[in-house]
């Protein structure tokens, strides 16, 4: 199957992170790559067969969840997670060659990434004013065509415009990090590892009290740790969401199906979006909580027996 | 496999409730009766194959579950309950023919007997000494004896002895029913017929803290109706108790099905006592809570797309 | 207070285990003991005001609740439960000096005791007929009388009666257990000990769909630990019970003055029966569960600088 | 307390529906107004005491939260929410006098107004290229500055540069609503309505399996809707979430009170942001779940009686 995917479409333009990480798969050396101009583009190209699969980011463990990409997977056709990738995120400070820090005047970075350096830059280029720019190698792009001083981007975009490097790792927050994942048209899982992540979209039903909660009892009953709870608004009216689960587990474990079906029914809405490996995960056992799959295996065994009128 | 039921042990001596309970049943009729002086006793018949089911009390509304036939199927060679059948208790107040209510010395009756008529006991007959015996009809075969003035018992056994019926009805609470079961070996057990009942009995893991929670819980997450809970101790020390479950539904429905695989997953133990139609219930729907068996084979069925990829 | 208790009723008649187990309290010495005949008159003597307090059975490791005590809580004048006493239960076979044990032809016991000496019975007295007598003190005064050979009763009546000691420590379950209670009229609890338990009885709400879950639940969230669950039929009709239950901890605790107040907003209604030191328990801490006392001390003290505005 | 603030900072610039919000509340006529350029420096103007309340947006019910203000709200010295202002959000199209929306070559907005009406806009102006912009207000004055031909905008920004309104209402879902919160430094909180909002902020102790579940079933078992719960990452490392959680009632509510003193329990941290009224609520028992108030005074009073000795 690995084999069918050789167009990757990914949020651009060249440059960015996501490129980055989706440099990073084994199976993309040689592979067409696409840069799209947005995530809803970048969705959209799959849905129509332009690309096999897409790269988007999900989440940043400093700005959150990246809204658009939560809105493209819970609307419209369903699109499968086949595989999540995660990279931490390196900001630099580029300019011209031969600019002196100290005479910056503006500085431009996307947004997320202004915010992400905001500490830094308040304190070493405090006379700068700070500029947003559509995505991090645009700004480097702009200083390239003198819109701005400076750039705050992936090191990948300064060195593509041979800028000078200023500063390096200028982000508040050393440690942070992006979750990306690639997607495609629905297919089946990739098989379990033992160490999985299963991700799905749960419509609550509003007349229901206490309709989370019983979404969240499915898991716990059936001892599955769920690592992940987004909301998102339905946009029908304020105060309706949709909750984005991840749990551990795989769709083929016994008690990850039980619990699937069981949000099936007490929910308006259930969207499977994906079992696939859990990334930097030690494969088996790996956060498994109990009871362990053999005691599901187990108790259908048994009940087997019982309804048989054997045990 | 009715037909090869033609052994019926049941809680004797004759003339006791059980016995008029054992011939409410169509396939009772030629069938031989055997009674049995102990709830063990009827139970040790099935077991050593001298009889094919045996019907034994298992509560009544007033005094609550009887303790030998809990503990008979919790313990020992599992046996299964067929069926269950509710029967007014009725007491009257029997003595030798031309005996005076107010010069009787002595009552005698089964102290469930003469706890459950106490109040009228005290008021109608204060002069009287109750006196304890193994059964009701013991009681009325005591007044032939001579051994004591009158009895408290079941019309049946008061008419087998030819003795006068000084009162009738004479029970604190006229409502009292006792719940009788049949007890066979394991077998499949009966068809569903839409108002069933399913019984279990459940062995907590004491070292797990809120197990009983955890319990109910397997039930409550999936919409079924537990209709009866009464512990036992499980006499290795105070403190230890088993639970009697009684839940609406069948073991053949997906939910109860379900349900019971998971008290096995949480439970030290878990003894399925048997599905069976629920007495005195109208048949199709009666007392089924939400979400329906449909809800549960729609979401067995989305699973099954889900997981091969197509929905 | 104690002081004012000198009028002791308890569960007769003389030479019972009942009687053993009021004679372990301290306080009782030099005070009057009343015997009664049954469970319901040694309540009613508290309630009437002839005795300050009545010791009762409760439960019994093996036979279970002792239904008449746990009815007599839960219905009429309300009691409190002021201490509890354990009391290993012992069973000995006396006859009249001389017997030969190859020789007995009947042996009388309480039905409770027969039930726990059964296997021994039937294994070194085979022949014997086994006869139902009102109390195991009984038993053994008809062996005086002559109404039977022998009898299974507490030591302390086969002395006083100057039996002969045939076998000692006759049950099929050596470590059974008799849990005893005194009970008084209400009022203030005993002081907190660190190790106490709280005695409830719930009325379910029938018409509330997972009331028992609820009520469990309302424990679980605070962190109490469950030690006792014991349902009995309420007596309207069958299928409708009440829950006895005892928790950890005392009605002083945070903690628990929460849940039952959680409790009484759950339920049809509930009754408090005590909060007393619990038996054989080392003082503090032993059984306690998390969160501690202080945190809920902590919190309330949040609560009030936060709704004052200082947090 | 009223009275006292008369400084109001916003998110601004002018012009902004921030503004428009803030003109809707009575108390702010007269009063200075300081628009601020991020959420961050609105928030910071009222810790600094620069300003005595801030006006930020809190979520859209298109573009979901505000992350930075969630953010803003989580961190740093505490705040407070006095009120909640629900605005409708209109999108108009403006451009300079005499254009011609056939003729458009680019479209100026904030990136969530490009995104709230992207559909509207492929549709009506497919030849135009999409600007991102620091605000909507920036987007009109950036049609008068010739920086681009057009702007999405709100009708207080195209009105202030005399722009023409070549369309209105050009929001791809009509019924957007945007909320917006007042702040202010800690202070006792305002009066109970009877249709109030709870606010806070509950930072999971991750090391508790469960530990989501326990926090909603604080709520559940004491019968408080939750009428939103919207997960931030806490930024120490990717998989760690705090829950901004909002419910009805007020902190003087019994109820509530002893739902956040349950949440201080089980919980790393929790953060109260404020009770106010419920914005575009009828007051008096809109929403109010069983059981009631009154249920938990009527509680307390019972447990008071009880632990008396007097029930």
């Amino acid at each position: 199957m690995s084999a069918a995917l050789t167009r990757y479409a990914y949020l651009g333009p060249a440059g960015t992170f996501t490129e980055q990480a989706l440099r990073t798969l084994p199976e993309v050396a040689g592979a067409e790559m696409l840069p799209m101009v947005t995530v809803p583009e970048a969705l959209r190209a799959v849905r129509d067969g332009i690309a096999d699969a897409a790269l988007v980011p999900l989440e940043n463990s400093v700005e959150g969840a990246v809204p658009p990409t939560l809105d493209g997977l819970a609307g419209g056709e369903r699109l499968m997670i086949k595989r999540e990738v995660l990279m931490p995120v390196t900001f630099n400070l580029y300019a011209a060659p031969g600019a002196d820090i100290a005479a910056l005047k503006t500085v431009a970075s996307h947004p997320h990434g202004l915010a992400q350096c905001q500490g830094w830059l308040r304190e070493n280029v405090p006379q700068a004013e700070l500029v947003s720019s559509p995505s991090t190698a645009d700004a480097a792009e702009g200083v390239v065509r003198g819109d701005w001083d400076a750039a705050v981007c992936a090191p990948v975009a300064g060195q593509r415009h041979h800028l000078a490097e200023l500063a390096v790792d200028v982000a508040d927050n050393a440690a942070a990090v992006t979750r990306f994942i690639l997607v495609t048209r629905p297919a089946p899982p990739p098989a379990r590892t033992g160490a999985d992540v299963t991700s799905m979209v749960a419509f609550i039903a509003h007349d229901r009290t206490g309709a989370l909660l019983e979404v969240l009892t499915e898991f716990a009953v059936r001892g599955i740790n769920l690592t992940r709870i987004e909301s998102r608004p339905t946009k029908e009216r304020i105060g309706r969401y949709c909750f984005f689960l991840d749990c551990d587990g795989h769709i083929e474990d016994a008690r990850v199906g039980e619990a699937l079906m069981g949000l099936r029914r007490v929910c308006a809405d259930v969207r499977f979006l994906g079992s696939y490996p859990r990334a930097g995960a030690d494969h088996e056992g790996d956060g498994r909580a109990e009871p362990s799959d053999d005691d599901f295996a187990d108790a259908a065994a048994w009940l087997a027996r019982v309804r048989a009128g054997n045990a």
